[in-house]
């Protein structure tokens, strides 16, 4: 409290001709201010999380909890006070069915498992195979055909954990097609978390339309490694039935609210994260959190004043499966002057830095508005909603939160709203406020860079 | 390996008449010695412990899991040259059937649910009604009559996490009868944990006779928790369906090694843990660990040197649901000289104490054989199997792990072996060894207290 009294003296800054960046924020204000106002408004954001988890429930796109999410995400931004568009999007709906797997020998028993994001179904009767353990794609070869795959390649620990998603997702990715490449009939793959509780984390695939197109889902760490010393005494047999199917595309909106510009409104800064989720657990951290921390940073920062240029909260539609938010975003708005595009996925963890996607000019407007924050910036960052406005040159700014734990609920069914601690996500809120802002207040922003590569 | 050249060259000692118990251990070298023995055979260790869970399989009461560790430790304690005994004991049969648990408004959506361990089962059709959501005994009321009582009440975080089980773990335990008795129909218990990735705990539940028996079952703490904020906003319905059912007891065997005592043989150190588990999971932690702890600080014993008294390595039959494995002991072996009782059945943490259950004398014996170990000792200690020769008045003595994650996976299937580290296991299999090398040489022990209350 003493902060917030300090900093309600400060004057909101206006533009003014021939002032630096830097004078924006001298010895990091802007991020004291913002952080200790999202302090005070810690329950609020908390409760506005809990409202979408509760509320909603998941949100896998095409579902009835995304179109109670898009009415819960459209309410918060008119009683905020925004002008609120309802984009329209058409998303996939790929419904789970069900699952089940089994040992069959050499002693039978049962074992947990959840379909990959976008897998083909199995015959009804199911596919009874042996499998073959894999840790690397280089082992893939003639020996799996006809098998079951299990790609049992482990996410490895570090910090922070989103550089070492990558390299483990590409089983869960592009498994199926590399091995059915080789005959296989079908893929489980270890799923992606460094922790787990016989946890199951599902997620996207892809398919190489080149390739037969064959089932595919996760089984825990714990049944991977275990399949895996089981494989190493001899011949492991299951049986796999999934009955996932795929209709046709559903309507859904990306939610928009903005808050005008007083000075330069024809320049846009947009904020945002995806509305839909999997459909295990709440979406809490995946990406709740991230829609949260959006919609806060900007009432806190319409509350502070009137920025310069227009602010627009993005709710992204379909992120999940198959980025049709971010890419209806820019289709509609991809030719109006963007000068900044950020994004919160990363769970809802204290903030620790910014990943950018930006030019030797864009980056030199951008760090010093950074002054003083305790936060880094570090490149190759956006997100995926934005990334199609980073693709052609705007500058991406993705937050890097604490995610320690992210990856533990990662699309699972434990990724619930309990898991958020509400001091981290009012603190990345205060921290996206402040960074808001500076984007909207700063002199002259640079023109957006080329058309990037992938 | 530094310390096993050193303390290789230390002489086994032998009862001479005179000595005191404290020269037993001069500046804790015993426990240097069989911590480092331990350390040296960590994979060997290890290794039976992956044989017992990859093996058995789950090992609950009367299942063919049961059969199969009662031949693996059968196995393990002939090749490690003990007189192998099987005493047969009747232990219960509880078949856990099919659960399932929806909310049916005001929205619905299925839950996780599980069973507890000896609960009755619902009609066929299942059981719906309205939710009352209860924190503490203390809230029961008529309020609760028709109704399903929902047990919210939270495991506390701490150390060590066994003080805090107890506490929650009597929601479980006695919560259907106490609901019963005012008039509710059903009882779902949040899960005994403070860690929870939607993880579910089983665990026995003990009816009042006096009560009507009614259906109960665990739900994960993220359910719990969301269903209290739910029920908060209004009524909130139900519907739970369990199906399990108990069968007429079956033929098990308590499995006991005996290394007989060269100088008092007629003296008798038990140690053990419980050879079944509880359905889910592998029962790595519990009791697995403790199985191959008890039986690996007797084989490192033996191989040391012939002990003055006998030791029996116990593997119970059954704890979990019945106790049948110490009380069939007890009926058989009660009357020998049991001059000590020691037990390991919180997890396969690395040692930090030991709780015991001794008269003055007994603990007069014991505290000098701790010199030098690093670990305490304190009061109220023991061990569930080895708690009707406790209560008839011998020195028991519990192993007190790291249990900081044990509660994780207490009872859930996560409790798999790769939760358990081979070095921790290895060390508390020395400290036991330890332990048992002490209880079994050092001179004249006390005789057992008398009757002790429960």
């Amino acid at each position: 409290m003493i902060l917030l009294l300090v900093f309600a003296c400060v004057t909101a800054p206006t533009a003014s001709a021939g002032e630096t960046v830097a004078a924006w924020n001298p010895t990091g204000v802007e991020w004291q201010r913002f952080r200790a106002l999202a302090q005070a408004d810690r329950e609020h954001i908390y409760a506005r999380l809990v409202e979408l988890c509760d509320g909603a429930g998941h949100r896998l796109a095409g579902s009835p909890g995304q179109k109670r999410a898009e009415a819960i995400g459209a309410a918060w931004l008119k009683a905020d006070g925004l002008k609120v568009t309802l984009d329209p999007v058409k998303v996939p709906v790929w419904v789970r069915g069900e699952a089940s797997l089994a040992v069959t020998g050499p002693r039978a028993e049962p074992l947990r498992v959840l379909a990959l994001g976008g897998s083909v179904a199995t015959p009804d009767a199911g596919i009874e195979a042996p499998i073959v353990v894999i840790r690397d794609f280089t082992e893939l070869s003639a020996a799996v055909n006809g098998k079951i795959v299990l790609y049992n390649h482990p996410m490895l620990p570090g910090t922070p954990s989103i550089d070492h998603y990558g390299d483990a997702v590409a089983y869960r990715g592009g498994g199926a097609s590399k091995a059915a490449a080789f005959g296989a009939v079908a893929v489980l793959v270890r799923s992606v978390t460094t922790r787990s509780l016989h946890t199951l984390h599902t997620g996207a695939l892809g398919y190489d339309e080149a390739q037969p197109k064959i089932p595919a889902a996760a089984i825990t760490v714990e049944d991977a490694e275990r399949l895996s010393r089981l494989a190493g005494a001899g011949e492991v047999r299951v049986k796999l039935r999934l009955t996932p199917h795929t209709e046709p595309d559903a309507d859904a909106v990306n939610v928009i609210g903005e808050l005008r510009g007083t000075g330069r409104p024809e320049e846009i800064v947009v904020i945002g994260g995806h509305l839909d989720s999997w459909d295990v657990g709440q979406g809490a951290a995946d990406d709740g959190a991230g829609i949260v921390e959006s919609v806060e940073a900007l009432r806190l920062v319409a509350k502070a004043g009137a920025p310069k240029r227009t602010i627009r909260v993005v709710l992204f539609a379909n992120e999940e499966n198959g980025l049709r938010g971010g890419k209806a975003y820019f289709a509609a708005h991809g030719s109006e002057r963007h000068v900044a595009a950020v994004e919160s996925d990363i769970g809802g963890g204290a903030p620790q830095g910014f990943g950018t996607t930006a030019s030797e000019a864009q980056q030199a407007w951008l760090t010093p508005m950074l002054a003083g924050s305790g936060l880094f910036t570090r490149p190759d960052g956006g997100g995926a909603d934005i990334s199609p406005l980073t693709h052609d040159g705007v500058l991406a700014i993705g937050l890097l939160p604490d995610d320690s734990h992210y990856f533990d609920v990662h699309h699972t069914d434990a990724d619930t709203v309990d898991k958020i601690d509400p001091a981290a996500l009012a603190d990345s809120t205060g921290a996206l406020a402040a960074l808001l802002w500076q984007l909207a207040n700063a002199p002259d922003a640079p023109v957006k860079a080329g058309v990037r590569g992938d």
